[in-house]
């Protein structure tokens, strides 16, 4: 097609051209013009009539026992029309409830919504106020006192696992490979995944290394902050507004916690500003719906950064060890980790996923793995793209380095040598389908970066691979045509990072249609069918395919319009390049355009619907390549250089995979570099705002470069497998392996900020 | 079920029960809370950032040449960011579109958006300003030099028709039956339907009268005026928020006269303070469209009553003759009609409808009716409930009623001798299918009020049928299957008399699911499948329809998740009050709730669409009975007692079915005592305000008894006729019969006010 431009250049394809129309272009992003003009709708910006400001009061202790709230202060403030304490929240039981994203304890949401009795970290939400103004709101939550007897934090994953150590929980119980314990601690649950025997394994190696890992509480640091503005209605149902990755799961939560059925809630999900796994808990949505149903009138609530830091939940700080084994040929035998990740206040740390994709990259016959879910006095954990995957792969993949380094092997031949393959397993069980690690391997290899010569001092190039698993779930889709032959694409998924422009091309290839012709729009959880968050990099994957069977069911009933107005029976009619044509009368053709123009003549309106829970899921695999320059007096490590090649399956939309593997090293790069939760000796949080948590700018980044590989996913029409996560696997190892062919040093601790690399180099 | 109330004690039915769950009963609206709260959002609710207020010049004259427009000085005044005349629209040719609610020539259309040219009536939009707030906008327009060449209006139908009179479009050529002429006149079309031979038909009659009425032109005088905010967005696309009765009939108009692929506006459907059929033509939404694309800002319109008085389309004054004849039993054998209908100042007035109704409740064999279209210096008229078919009854049915007296029966009897039963032919064609004319004519007979004796000086009683075609058209629906076993049900019609409610309960019923349990929701031009617009009585019957076959869709694809859940195949389950049934162990059973809490697990969501454009639409009849007392002194008519019975085919919800009768005869009510345009000589209207324009309010009025009579309609799956329109028919001719038989004076114009009242008793 003539207004479609292919871009194929950056991409190495089975096939030289992909066979597709619209899957592969680059078209404008439907929400884009929205969105550069200012035009688009974020929480912020909802205005209510009557509509009151809520403020949150955070605790200013990490640990400490709530002895009591007196909010008759703020009450007698003028203009304060409601407050509100954990009190006002249900009594829930300690049911774990899976509301579409992992297993959530309800009793923990709430208390974490509110605090009860307790408050478990520095920020933790105590009350709440609404107010005529968010001045006057300011002002009331001052006015609440708090009595506390204040605790001894716990702060390090290690010093919480401590015997004797102070208790987040005094009646938490671990729950040991399946089973409930008697044992209290802070240990949440230890999880374990075995394949064949490590010990025997081991026996087998002529090399073995053991090395142990830190990494630091990071925050994913999405440039908008929580919203939420609720507005509870006169028959006891509540509408909410907000900023989510996923307006079903919002409703979900909302409806446990205030105990309402879910069709008493509304969940409409506006423009959102990055949540990268972040926007998925809820935090103030029912704290305003509390708040708008003792005030009567609706409340709105917005965080300020310094809330988003203290008050939501980063990815964990994690303790590592990894111990591997290969023989003198280069060949893996055996891999032994200890992942002990913090979760925070609250268990449901992601290192159950840290465990399972710590080794995945590689086939090795013998795996034991060992997790631990710990709580201590920080913000509850919530998923941060791949969730435990970086950690994870910062510990193995850096002793891959060493491994290689010690056999003497360049460490791509070494990963191309031990990579997985269709048909291996994972130490959790699954056989890999057709994946495609060993290609981005080999691209990474073939690439210009990988043989470019580096010189000069302190400078030096590293490698590191990266793999998540992606997820399915469930989405919804509905495709209205329009009379002049355009299509509108109802859909639930909150487009982050151009879901709308990805789903509609999938809707418009089935068609014939440009990828401009289908107008997608984001329905509420009232308009659209239920549809999970957008994360686990499922929303090109799974509403994607949503979009392509209800373009399919559009094309069946367009079909049979055609058959009608040729008066031939449906089998008769052939559609395709958005033309039917009669099999009786080949001559004779049609276009979509005129016969959606004769739909009143022809029985009415035609509307496609699909709903899916696609199991096919496609894994993903990334293989990155840095250069860098590390500064011997300053510490200062600089990128000089980089480039992310990653296995797509198929690139729907080859600038937003290469946007959403960009965005994902760049994230990486501050991880590995500069971000963490500093905290003083009462678990104080002491940078929590964007001035002294220091995440990456442009002038800190080189130009990424991007390698799409694109190996079908077998599981999918079009062979998506899922973008989003993996690219945030790799940098801190690839990084940590770079610094070391630099100064000589590895780093296993993380950020490896200046003051770390100094310290290192005085080691030296 | 326990908790629903069925209430049968005023419907005649021919089921003592109806055998239905859930229609027939009367749930409260679902949107009534949202109403009564002030929610709900109405157009003029709609706030933008940087919005503007607009505010149209309107004409002064009735009948002008416009020689120059100066816009200087309004553009000069600081806060003005636009302002606009014809000259901004798109030239359009004189096409003829189907717009989806009858052909409009789209450049009439235009130039009622705004005067070309020619100024056609008092009120006529000149230019529109948008400036920064409404006060910077009125004093804007007041800055406009116009200079016009003021011309002699024409107001009077039967005067415009005459020769040599000033003619409205000098290049206006009659279209004669079905024919282009060359003859240039305010007449714009003369149709004409035959049956039999009436010239034979009235050598048979023994009683033959003929009588001539005319009718006033009166306004739907919804409470909410018009309001338009619209947006044109920098990609070129524009959204329009408005009072509409049908999102994509103002998308299609809208679109037309900017000349706009449909794909590029987007409508949405604010909620609807009535709209009666005036609110289908657009009048301010391009205006604000082309406002906002020349200021690059949102643009709010919103008229005043005055407003609407003078510059939205009432419904025509007419004029009529109707000749009828009858043998001495009192059969009708030959009926002749003459109606000429002011279209305003375009061509298009209802008098094909008109001719359509006049005799359609009798079965007579022979019939000539002549219908004239003429255009006159007054707004251009547009669709009122049931559009001209309640001047039509006027004359037809006192007519009846003389010579009823003078055959010396009983009116109701005379009806029930001549009345329209199936396969009885209309004159324009169609046979009846299964009606329910009889039935009412029989149980307003039946009724306590037809033989409550009525004493007292000057009282008397009157009865009057009245008949409607209905319409059918296109709709769409989309439903979806929430955790909790409710449904949220999506479709696009604009809720104006419960439809949210009726189209709901369709959609319970098929699942046996309660009122409440379904949740509806009106989408926009984008989030739903195209429907037309709510009018037409088509909106339970079309939508509602569209409703059933969604929840049919659902229904089928929840038997499937059963049979997955039980391992069985779909042909074994069984599915009855919302419980499926395994056939192969009929012990094992799960309610609707407990499947649609395991989607996830079988398969992921459940969605049901559907559109129709179904074909059986059931006609509408309505008989009235009504007491009246007249002041000899002061002419007033007060109102004694009032019995509409009308044939709803099957009442969803028996409560909006009265609602709707109650509405029609309380406007027929002011449409036969008070309401009419008023005019100076100068053609200008002078009682533009709801002080001098009188519409009945609750103190002019008794309680409306209303009875519902069930005769189904074989064309819908519940029987749905559609209810809305046909009970404004009867009124003014039941009234008129009734001030007969209290002061022994037929009267033939309406209104029928004090004044008239006395100028005709004092020629009697």
């Amino acid at each position: 097609m003539s207004n479609t431009v292919r871009s194929t250049t950056r991409t190495v394809s089975k096939k030289k051209t992909n066979g597709y129309q619209v899957i592969g272009t680059r078209p404008i992003r439907h929400d884009g013009l929205d969105k550069v003009t200012g035009r688009a709708l974020y929480g912020a910006d909802v205005r209510l009539s009557g509509m009151l400001h809520g403020r949150i009061l955070r605790s200013p202790h990490a640990h400490a026992i709530i002895k009591s709230i007196d909010t008759s202060g703020a009450e007698a403030l003028p203009g304060v029309k409601a407050v509100v304490t954990a009190r006002d929240l249900p009594a829930l039981s300690d049911k774990i409830a899976d509301l579409g994203e992992g297993a959530v304890n309800l009793r923990d949401l709430s208390t974490n919504v509110l605090a009860a009795g307790k408050v478990l970290y520095h920020g933790h939400a105590v009350a709440a106020v609404a107010a005529t103004s968010p001045h006057i709101a300011e002002e009331a939550i001052q006015l609440i006192r708090v009595g506390y007897e204040v605790l001894q934090p716990v702060l390090d994953v290690r010093a919480a696992m401590k015997p004797g150590v102070p208790l987040l929980h005094p009646t938490l119980t671990m729950e040991s490979l399946g089973k409930k314990t008697n044992r209290v601690s802070n240990v949440a649950s230890h999880s374990q995944m075995k394949k064949g025997d490590v010990a025997r394994g081991f026996q087998k190696a002529d090399v073995v290394l053991e090395r142990e890992f830190q990494t630091a509480t990071v925050h994913q640091g999405y440039i908008e902050p929580h919203n939420a503005t609720a507005q509870w209605n006169a028959d006891g149902s509540v509408t909410v507004w907000c900023s989510t990755q996923g307006a079903f799961i919002t409703r979900s939560q909302v409806a446990e916690l205030l105990k309402l059925p879910v069709s008493r809630v509304r969940v409409v999900p506006m423009e959102i500003g990055g949540g990268f796994g972040g926007k998925i808990q809820v935090y103030i949505e029912p704290v305003a719906a509390l708040l708008s149903r003792a005030a009567g009138r609706p409340v709105q609530i917005t965080m300020s950064r310094a809330e988003v830091f203290m008050g939501t939940g980063p990815t964990p700080g994690s303790y590592i060890r990894v111990k591997m084994g290969a023989t003198g040929e280069g060949r893996l035998v055996a891999a032994e980790a200890y992942l002990a990740y913090e979760a925070g206040a609250f268990p449901g740390s992601p290192v159950g996923a840290g465990a399972m994709c710590i080794f995945a990259p590689y086939n090795i016959e013998n795996v034991l793995i060992d997790a631990y879910d710990v709580v201590v006095n920080k913000p509850r954990t919530s998923a941060y793209r791949a969730p435990g995957a970086t950690n994870a792969a910062m510990a193995s993949e850096t002793v891959i380095d060493e491994l290689a380094e010690q056999l003497r092997m360049d460490p791509l031949d070494f990963r191309l040598k031990n990579g997985a393959q269709e048909g291996d397993t994972r130490a959790d069980g699954p056989a890999f389908a057709r994946i495609g690690y060993l290609e981005t391997v080999q691209a990474a290899k073939a690439h210009a970066h990988a043989s470019a010569p580096l010189e000069g001092r302190c400078r030096g190039r590293g490698v590191a691979s990266g793999f998540w698993m992606n997820y399915g779930g469930q989405s919804s889709a509905v495709a209205n045509v329009n009379p002049d032959g355009t299509l509108t694409l109802v859909e639930g998924s909150t487009d982050i990072g151009g879901t709308r422009a990805s789903a509609a091309m999938q809707a418009a290839e089935v068609l014939g249609l440009r990828a401009e012709e289908v107008r997608p729009l984001v329905g509420d959880t009232e308009s659209i069918g239920y549809t999970e968050v957008t994360g686990g990099s499922r929303t090109t994957f799974a509403t994607g395919w949503a979009a392509y069977e209800a373009a399919q069911d559009v094309k069946r009933q367009m079909i049979e319009r055609a058959a009608k107005l040729w008066e031939i029976t449906a089998a008769d009619v052939d559609f395709a390049d958005a033309t039917f044509t009669n099999r009786k009368e080949p001559s004779k053709k049609m276009t979509f355009k005129e016969v959606a123009a004769r739909l009143g003549e022809t029985g009415g309106p035609v509307v496609g619907r699909a709903a899916v829970h696609p199991s096919g899921v496609g894994v993903a695999f990334a293989t990155h390549v840095v250069d860098v320059e590390v500064d011997p007096d300053t510490g200062k490590v600089t990128l000089l250089r980089y480039t992310a090649v990653q296995d797509a399956g198929r690139a729907i939309h080859p600038s937003y995979v290469e946007g959403q593997m960009q965005g994902g090293v760049v994230q990486g790069i501050g991880w590995a570099l500069n971000e963490e939760y500093a905290y003083d000796g009462q678990g104080r949080m002491i940078n929590a705002s964007f001035l002294d948590y220091r995440m990456p700018t442009s002038l800190d980044l080189p130009m990424i470069d991007t390698v799409i590989v694109e190996v079908p996913n077998p599981g999918h029409p079009y062979g998506v497998r899922g973008v989003g996560e993996v690219p945030i696997v790799p940098p801190p190892a690839a990084i940590a392996n770079a610094i070391y062919r630099a100064i000589g040093v590895r780093m296993r601790v993380l950020p490896m900020s200046p003051r770390r690399i100094l310290e290192a180099l005085g080691k030296a």
